[in-house]
């Protein structure tokens, strides 16, 4: 054990004969872990959430490769050097817990959660039976129900999936089982063209997965939205009707809480009417906005989600459970998720086992291998509550609401609108440019704006925003504030942040 | 601080609206999951690794969803409460990385692959571009690139997937979108009847991936296999030609290479000659045997693999990365991945960005979040080098041989037949019912020999193992031996076992 740090590992020949002796040392082992956990601690967690520490350690990817040396080679290293392996890791990696990390929407950090999802990987359970899985079985169908009731459902079923994007496949599959169950052993050929409805400014999954599921992106039909982003219903009724009129059949009407840019929420309950009339299958892709549900204040948002027949949840996303935790819920009673996956394999879901063999639910799935995704949210949610949830929600809206003010008080930050959640999308207009807006290249010039703005945070390593165009508006920020890490000097930090970097534009 | 073990987390309204307080405690949090590292390591790895603690703690459901109080509720727990949860539902779950524990392909533990997985969850990266996740996305193309040099391939393009099912439905959607490119945008339903061949013995995803990608699993063709359950050349040749025959369109062939029970080994080379000449695309599914691959000694079992098109291979299986870590290999150099799974989204994968935007890998993914799978590979693989990998391979099938000779030794051991690979499938005869095969209630008996072992072994805790029919052969054990944490005793222990459980009945 002394010379253990210099030493590289599981080089010895004689260990493999020798049948009495394992290959891994377990002190050896439990002491590298030890050590690696002091690393993550200080380096992520401490350093990572440092205001005055930087967000990104921005290198050339030529350059980041060779320091990080990733080659993999014939011969172990020794302890010492793996540790350090690990500082290095952490070193070059964006600090997505740090508080000025905007980029995107799994900013932040909650140490439950986190100590949940150590726990998960330490256990290393698959999520398929009872068998293997005695405590995450029962759990996650607790926590479904927790989420199912925040829905307004007090029955129903779920699963956890490896996504978001895999949630609305999941639903895009059961909805076309539920129309025509023969589509599982006879596939799509015998079938009716399927078409699907959904908003131009919905995540790409829907189209993903259209194509994946062999139906064709052409086959997924954008209706018109507002301004705001908000799905137009009587364009929907019409879509509808002229799909039908094609000889097709309309299916599936995926709408958006908290679309990916500007956080619009679809009229859920004016689309379940439209659903409803056309005996469509109503999605609520709500990955992201999902968590207004614990708020009291800002649940209207999702009013007439309960009249959907399946909603994508992602609480890695607002709620801060660390990726991967993504919810598919559903309305359904009939089993239909197991029926639509089910392929009853014998190796793993024996009928003759002395237990309830209702309770192995992996059959539900179209993984076999399933990771357990429930463990983070159920232990941060007891830590702090449904209550503790809901303010983290409330106090996202009560930040945002103070940086559209501060942005209004000062010059150059133009919103594109009022934000109706979360995402704060804003256009910055340097000094030189202000006042000429009718200039014949002003748009051209503002497209340019934010990706040099974002190429000089990145390398000076300040903080991280997004930017993107959007129909034909050009290149703006997207700005999301949901992590309950950040507080009102950081929203200042943003603002002097970006003018600092942009005034000479 | 002082009382922070009896307060309830968050549940001061103060907190709310003071825009200067972050609503989460990083010195408490810190603290918080300090005492939860110290129970992991405790109760999971060193408990749970100890041969002399039990490998499950058997609890009917009821009663342990009541030990377990997994109600979520309005308010917050105590942190010292919390961390007794933390202990619970280590307590309570199976210990897969307990040496008795031979039940799936997720057994053991790697400390350095540990050690990524507790960095990976740290730094919570989504794994999509190079401005979040730099560091992963060169490390996945070096892990990547180091697994397709084994399979032989010097080029070539790769993804991690969520799990072996994935990673084989995405080998189909690249396989038929080869074929028919405008599948994408079309769906399935302009295209002739596609069909699939495997054998019976094949994992259950190839009949889920069809049936979710809209194929159908009437049109996976099941090809007989031998009594070893190698898939017969002359029967797939046949089978290709029956199914043109019928106006179907073959187009992917899924081979096997370590099948879930059996651990059989389809062989390759000579199934590639029947793809080259009816030019179907060739997939392997190696999930679970695709680690012989680093075995000088065992390789020929995969040979002829590189001349697939596709491979799938679970590092999380006999490599021990842990749950979730499946590769998708792939030999295709026309970037195949990325066009047939492509959104484009501008939000995501912006083109005006200051860096190489092919760096940015995520729309190969039918993903958008995508969880790191590569790191904790890439620092178990630099921790023992190939080497060190190869080991763990040949020292399971060292300990395989070991279990073998002493079953032979034994009396009431009768195996299925010499395993090919670590698997080692098995039927224990009670005293009571040997020599007495010719008895008419014989097999219906045999086949409840194992469920009784196995309900008495979980109940005990002493050990796991799974059982399963087989075609016409009823109930029998499969002992899967590739943890590197295992060595003669546990085998020893094994067989001792099953007929100190069995010997009565």
């Amino acid at each position: 054990m002394a010379n253990m740090f210099l030493l590289p590992y599981g080089q010895d020949p004689a260990n493999l004969r020798d049948l009495n002796q394992p290959l891994i040392d377990h002190s050896e082992g439990q002491l590298f872990l030890n050590e690696a956990f002091k690393i993550i601690m200080e380096e992520v967690l401490c350093k990572g959430t440092d205001a005055k520490q930087k967000v990104c350690e921005w290198k050339e990817p030529e350059e980041l490769a060779l320091l990080l040396d990733l080659e993999l080679r014939a011969t172990g290293e020794p302890q010492q050097r793996l540790l350090q392996r690990v500082k290095d890791v952490a070193k070059y990696s964006i600090k997505t817990c740090h508080p000025h990390f905007f980029n995107q929407q799994f900013a932040g950090l909650d140490y439950h959660a986190l100590a949940g999802r150590f726990l998960t990987e330490a256990l290393n359970t698959n999520l398929f039976t009872y068998e293997v899985a005695p405590v995450f079985i029962l759990m996650e169908t607790e926590v479904l129900r927790g989420l199912r009731q925040l829905v307004g459902w007090t029955e129903g079923d779920g699963i956890f999936c490896p996504g978001g994007s895999a949630s609305n496949m999941y639903a895009m599959n059961l909805a076309r089982y539920r129309l025509f169950p023969e589509v599982k052993s006879q596939g799509l050929w015998g079938l009716p063209r399927l078409t699907i409805f959904t908003s131009p400014e919905s995540h790409y999954s829907v189209k993903k997965g259209a194509a994946f599921l062999g139906m064709g992106t052409d086959n997924v039909v954008l209706v018109k939205v507002d301004d705001g982003g908000h799905m137009i219903l009587e364009d929907l009724d019409e879509k509808i009707k002229l799909a039908k009129s094609q000889g097709a059949v309309p299916f599936f009407v995926s709408c958006t809480s908290g679309t990916t840019v500007q956080g619009a929420f679809d009229p859920l309950d004016r689309i379940a009417g439209v659903c409803e009339k056309h005996k469509l299958w109503m999605h609520v892709d709500a990955a992201w906005g999902g968590s207004v549900l614990f708020s009291k204040q800002h649940r209207h948002l999702m009013k007439g989600v309960d009249r959907a027949d399946s909603v994508s949840w992602n609480p890695h996303k607002m709620l801060m459970a660390g990726l991967q935790c993504s919810a598919l819920l559903l309305r359904d009673t009939t089993n239909l998720l197991k029926k639509c996956h089910s392929a009853n394999a014998t190796y793993l879901f024996q009928q003759d086992k002395f237990y309830d063999v209702n309770l192995d639910v992996g059959d539900k799935s179209v993984q076999c291998s399933r990771k357990v995704d429930c463990l983070k949210l159920w232990l941060m949610w007891k830590a702090v509550g449904s209550i503790g949830l809901a303010e983290r929600v409330d106090k996202a809206f009560i930040l945002v609401r103070y940086l559209v003010e501060q942005m209004k008080k000062r010059e150059g930050f133009l919103l594109l609108r009022e934000p109706e959640f979360v995402n704060v999308c804003f256009w910055f207009i340097p000094p030189s440019m202000r006042g000429k807006e009718e200039n014949a290249d002003y748009q051209e010039r503002l497209a340019k704006v934010a990706p040099v703005i974002k190429e000089r945070m990145m390398k000076q390593g300040t903080m991280m925003v997004g930017y993107q165009p959007l129909g034909n508006k050009v290149n703006f920020f997207r700005m999301v504030v949901f992590s309950p890490l950040v507080c009102q000097k950081d929203m200042d930090f943003f603002l002097d942040e970006i003018e600092k970097l942009g005034n000479d534009l």
